[in-house]
């Protein structure tokens, strides 16, 4: 087995899920990563934790939602399961990214309204979600197997201790911080972040970041105003967006276009009141993310880039007891800022992809 | 997808587990079991059932045993599962019946022994155990892969409550009987069943049978005296005995043989006073099995032959209190009765391998 198998296997149990022994492990394995599994179950052997083996088949999914008639139930087994565990680790990676296309949009909704419960409560454990590479993820991406092999193991096997302590840098910037303002081609975007939090999302459960990769640092602005062009292409409830522009008046888009699938765009922005405010302002730094895979989970890290999403705020980012944005929805959107600049209180902490603490940087 | 799999899956789900609307089903899938995984989803679906599907493969399983330091523990979640679990279905079919060939023996023992509690909670389950044929299967049982699904599927999609039927009448007539004789060529061995109740594995929780495909009649014999010849080879322990004889005096072996592996034999007898007896009587009737395979699950069913069991009887032989025949051991070993007769107080049953209810019997 490729040695960066075994590497992932020990960042995602050690610095991800900070595995201890003892621990009460759900190891749940999508179709096609059985050798991550095999990593894993080695590291979790090693670690002397207890392993409990799901399989999360996108196909298996499939054939139960079509068979049911819809009437869904919470399985007692499975809840008991997920409140006994204190580790959840989820290894993405299928083998076929249209395997659920056949399955009508309401009956996956129904099932996962059903099942709500035990999504709280793998909220509740130290879950991390990874994706081991298949041929389907590289075919999504646009990218040859070995090509994708080596972009996904780029994003994933940093030194992220210091990448952690770098991001800490900005998130000082940003706690400490009243307005941040984007300027970009077609941008230009001012937020207040006045007593607001941000988290470093570092990848590990120690920094409340339950993805591998992560590598952002993020918060939940409000007050914006301006315009903000999208200039990376994302897919949205399987529908690709492009060139999304937004023009927000006190706190709320007023205007809004795209450059194909705008009727998409409209839906997301009449889901609720909500939809129509940012939930998050969320600042790439992982620099092993190089380039664009049309999967947000390695998308939004990337390096010189900055994500607002519109909808649902974290709580994380907001005082003790105050609720942020509101919204059934939370729709990441990205720019890229290689070219522009980002401005907290008037002051340059990024130009043209480089931060103020890096070589190179032309204040 | 084969048809056959589709009615594998139904048998399993409404003969085998009565699987109802609202159970809570655990799903457990060998690493190449997934075709048949999806057939049986697509049931549990349609029966409203609640499936959570885990990944029972022996390469993860492997990987954990040998990075741990071996002081296992039980996972209160697995625990949790199992005992909150309505019916635990287990799809085997791996992809390499050696995948824990390098795992010490002490080691797996010592995991099994750590993990017992979690047995005994699948065994208060409806659960049954099937598998899902496979290349590797296919090449333990020496045959090519078509071949060895026409088997399969022969030995599975039987009618099973017309054998059902036949097999309560096998029952009732031990029920009744006294003692059973066994004659052929080498084999000259008489029982006692006087008290004992029969089991009648009909494939089905129902009939308190856990196994798919199963079509045998057991009992717990006892006081058994003379001579028996298993003229059928079996691999136990990774050993492969053959033409295993043993003499019986007072219900206890007191002389053996085999034409290879006879130490294995000699180890087994040896490892306490109840493996020197016999703790089970089984007559295979499942005419579907109509080869021998090296594979218990299928060659102790096979019509026209007849096992004993050294070691441990089933409670359910037993009169309600009454413990039977004690042993940490429970070794199966078949003897064609194609040409021979068993007896029942004297009575012929079978001879040359047709039941006495059956066209071409000769009394």
């Amino acid at each position: 087995m490729d040695q960066r198998v075994h590497e992932h296997a020990e960042v995602l149990v050690d610095w991800s899920a900070r595995v201890e022994a003892g621990d009460d492990v759900v190891l749940s394995v999508a179709e096609g990563a059985h050798d991550l599994a095999v990593a894993v179950a080695e590291k979790l052997g090693e670690r002397g934790a207890n392993p409990l083996v799901t399989y999360d088949s996108d196909e298996v999914t499939r054939a139960y939602l079509r068979g049911h008639d819809g009437e869904f139930g919470t399985g007692d087994h499975e809840l008991a399961m997920v409140e006994n565990a204190d580790v959840y680790l989820r290894l993405g990676g299928g083998r076929n990214t249209s395997a659920l296309a056949d399955v009508p949009g309401e009956v996956r909704q129904a099932h996962s309204t059903a099942t709500a419960e035990l999504k709280e409560a793998r909220m509740d454990t130290d879950w991390v979600s990874t994706v081991h590479p298949t041929r389907s993820l590289a075919q999504q991406a646009g990218m040859a197997y070995e090509e994708y092999r080596e972009f996904v193991y780029g994003a994933i096997l940093r030194d992220w201790e210091s990448l952690a302590a770098e991001m800490a840098g900005m998130k000082e910037l940003l706690d400490s911080g009243s307005e941040v303002r984007l300027v970009t081609e077609g941008t230009d975007l001012t937020m207040s972040i006045e007593n607001r939090t941000a988290v470093n999302s570092a990848a590990s459960v120690a920094y409340d970041s339950h993805n591998l990769p992560s590598g952002e640092v993020f918060t939940a602005p409000q007050a914006t105003e301006g315009e903000v062009f999208f200039d990376v292409p994302m897919t949205i409830n399987g529908k690709r967006l492009r060139d999304v522009s937004l023009t927000f008046e006190g706190g709320e888009v007023v205007d809004f276009s795209a450059g194909a699938n705008e009727e998409e765009l409209e839906t997301i922005l009449g889901t609720d009141d909500g939809a129509r405010r940012l939930g998050e302002l969320g600042i790439g730094m992982n620099r092993g993310i190089d380039r664009f895979t049309d999967t947000v989970l390695f998308d939004e890290k990337m390096g010189d880039t900055v994500h607002l999403a519109l909808g649902r705020a974290y709580d994380a980012c907001l005082p003790g007891g105050e609720a942020g944005n509101e919204s059934a929805v939370h729709v990441d959107l990205i720019t890229d800022m290689s070219e522009g600049r980002m401005e907290i209180d008037g002051e340059v902490v990024q130009r043209n992809g480089t931060f103020r603490w890096e070589d190179g940087f032309e204040g």
